[in-house]
């Protein structure tokens, strides 16, 4: 019997692990790591402060699993939409309108990368732990762009900057700057009026004199 | 002797009042609205928790001030930097390095502008409070250059997120992209080749096609 019940109840404590994770992501999302409390974590899933330990130890642990799973999830999709693009302006377009996309899917995903950038605390000694792979993606297109003459010579962190960030603004503001100002970032005449913008400033940011 | 004391003691106010709006805007910035504590504040200035709240009464009216102060600071540099433009490109121009040159000047106010994106907290019922002054400061200069017919159409919201913000990311990012990353955003080369970029990416987004 032993070996008929114990795939189904992996599959529970699989099922409520993802339940923890969503419901945490929301919650750093929203609160922020400090003002986050794993009590609130737990009301939100339905079950006991307990049950959240079991699958995560503590409230920087869960946090790690939060962004560890944003960054992961981003890169996969990232590596998927830039995988049929041979050159580098093709894979440029791609990474940006991936990130894009992703982030106006997973808008708690923005919002908890928008106060990464502000925070040093959740990430303390490894700012980068799990971001590092979103970096490493645009450094290597870029990178590849410089040696091949295609892009004139350009710093990938100001690439990063002043380019790809901007998709982070996109969606954490839709509500932010006034009632007057509030947008959809998910509205697709909003959204690819936005897209346009990246893609002109991308080319311009790269093209060579 | 009251007349002549009544001023001093007025000055030593004003004295204790910048110094605790200083600290606060580093607590905030450092620590995030939901985190930072009045106690850190007014150890920071050497004074007690009572000597704030005869000022400030609560942490919502402090960070009120630090955010207020913030933002007209910022309108009347700004003000100042674009008076002396005629065209609608030398106006965004002025104003985009107005900006960045404030914000590398002062980072902790990046930092809480970065931070005040991803909360809806500190400003509840209306986000835009004090910003107001910043967004009606690039909507103005963007509607005379597209009435005029300087600008493509262009939102001007679209240039925040895509443009203006990214000096926010330079700022904020100096130390959170990992050790190998790592670069002083008031560096004068550095800064020199993202305002670059910045002048760039600004004539690219509003020239017309």
């Amino acid at each position: 019997m032993n070996s008929i019940r114990q795939p189904a109840r992996q599959a529970r404590g699989d099922a409520t692990r993802r339940a923890i994770l969503e419901a945490a992501e929301r919650i750093f999302a929203e609160a922020g790591y400090a003002a986050a409390r794993l009590e609130d974590v737990a009301q939100a899933v339905g079950i006991r402060r307990p049950s959240i330990v079991y699958h995560f130890p503590g409230k920087q642990e869960l946090y790690d699993a939060v962004e560890s799973d944003i960054f992961a999830s981003m890169h996969a999709f990232a590596a998927e939409r830039t995988a049929g693009e041979a050159d580098a302006m093709g894979r440029l377009t791609a990474l940006l309108d991936a990130w894009l996309d992703f982030l106006v899917n997973r808008p708690t995903a923005a919002r908890i990368i928008q106060r990464l950038i502000a925070d040093v605390g959740p990430r303390g000694g490894n700012p980068v732990e799990f971001s590092e792979t979103a970096l490493a993606d645009i450094e290597a297109i870029v990178k590849a762009g410089v040696d091949t003459g295609a892009f004139r010579p350009i710093q990938p962190i100001h690439l990063v900057n002043a380019v790809a960030g901007g998709a982070l603004f996109y969606v954490c503001n839709g509500r932010q700057l006034g009632a007057a100002r509030a947008y959809d970032p998910a509205d697709s005449v909003e959204l690819a009026g936005f897209r346009a913008l990246v893609h002109r400033l991308a080319r311009a940011a790269v093209t060579p004199a």
